[in-house]
């Protein structure tokens, strides 16, 4: 998908929502157990209800992974019926993958072609040679960690080197690298305070920003330093939505969750001109 | 299993050893095409060949993850081969996974449940939350990023932090984390430089070291300083031995290959009074 494709999205949704698909089975409402695919029967219905809210779903892999083969097939049907229903929808897995050179371009593969997202997140700790491979595809994008939204981001991310802390110096750096048109970063919503830097450094660049919802992060701080001229935010919520009920009422349950944030977010896209009222 | 059945296996085989299974579907002989599976066909015949002089075999999942659900199969059925013909080896997925609290859970029940190794590497960019669920298990190990082998490794592991460099900052702070007896470090052999250092912070925790062979580290530097009174090492080489041939000899290459590392390892076991002569 091309960021043109991406932000008339955003235009058209009047959101800039990502859905986090993270299914457990211990959470999904119980008369889904007896379907088929209970995993797939799950996110089929959240998707269905909320896709209309929503610009981007991200499937964090671990979830599925921790089914095994079962839960991969699961990802590999909800990635198939996102594709061929709703083809607009950016598909992010949540993967934070990352290898030397020839091993990066495996994972690529996995997920830019076997499983067909439009982009994966990356973890940045190998350098340039293991994040370069994903940026090679055209209209893919690789979003690589920047600051995260959990309590452990302080141990490394935020500790000084010469050229800032760290997760500024992973941000200069990679900018610097091959085809980093094709880079995005996750920044955690629990710091919206470092949002006004982290655009200084990446004024362009879309950023991923989980932990709005369930992790505590402010919507409005984010977007008050995040937003730029193509919006450049896909702000995420996971828990916080696809599990608003345990019953069977829970797709619209997460739609009416979905339908708050995105009228929040319409609030703001009008109040920067972004769209009209 | 356990640090001691680890070492034991290291006296018994008098090898440090341990066989990457990186399977490439083009770098493997055209004969076993023709197979149901031909990954596992390739792995299965390696470690029937090769089981004798490795300690430790390390499945990349990468490599796997590119061919999908088929290469999920192939690397289920590689670790139920091996954990019921040779259930002493010491089995690695190679897969750099973590992410928040819940998530990184969710891997560590994918790698040590679903698919049964005994170890998982892990990038630390996340930090302690991120790590902390993977050494919860008891006899299973969290194999922490350190120094890589690759070029990128510069790029932010050698930056210079309040307390030494990235890497060294890792090291010290993931042993102060709980269950830090469950840590090993990936530190890479085409370092050998740096083992003094590492093994002043270290001193006791195994390293897995990639890179000997075809990224041109050099064994006997490693072991100089890496050498701690439970071995402590163990050396991993993957295209060096797996492709040593393409033929139909692939096997007994790969053996021969394995036999001239094992040999070297048992020189070394020896002037170190680790095993008798």
């Amino acid at each position: 998908m091309t960021l043109e494709e991406l932000t008339k999205q955003i235009e058209k949704k009047r959101s800039f929502l990502c859905i986090g698909l993270d299914v457990d089975l211990e959470k999904i409402p119980k008369h889904l157990h007896e379907k088929e695919d209970p995993i797939f029967a799950f996110n089929k219905e959240i998707i269905d209800k909320t896709q209309h809210l929503a610009i981007a779903y991200k499937p964090n892999t671990a979830f599925y992974e921790a089914y095994g083969i079962k839960g991969w097939k699961a990802l590999q049907k909800t990635i198939s019926y996102l594709k061929e229903n709703y083809p607009e929808i950016f598909i992010i897995a949540d993967a934070k993958r990352g290898d030397i050179g020839n091993t990066s371009t495996r994972y690529a593969k996995a997920f830019y072609e076997e499983f067909p997202c439009d982009a994966l997140t990356i973890a940045p700790y190998m350098g340039r040679d293991s994040v370069e491979p994903f940026l090679e595809f055209k209209d893919k994008y690789a979003i690589l960690l920047g600051l995260t939204s959990n309590p452990g981001s302080l141990d490394f991310q935020l500790q000084e080197t010469k050229e800032g802390a760290l997760y500024e110096k992973v941000l200069k750096t990679a900018l610097n690298w091959d085809n980093s048109q094709n880079l995005m970063f996750v920044i955690g919503a629990t710091k919206p305070e470092y949002f006004k830097n982290i655009r200084k450094i990446a004024p362009d660049n879309f950023l991923l920003v989980p932990g709005v919802g369930a992790q505590g992060g402010e919507l409005d701080k984010v977007c008050e330093y995040g937003f730029n001229k193509n919006c450049g935010l896909m702000i995420n919520s996971s828990r916080g939505i696809i599990y608003a009920s345990k019953k069977e009422d829970f797709a619209d349950a997460a739609a009416k969750k979905a339908k708050d944030l995105q009228q929040e977010m319409e609030k703001i896209l009008i109040a920067r001109n972004f769209i009209r009222n």
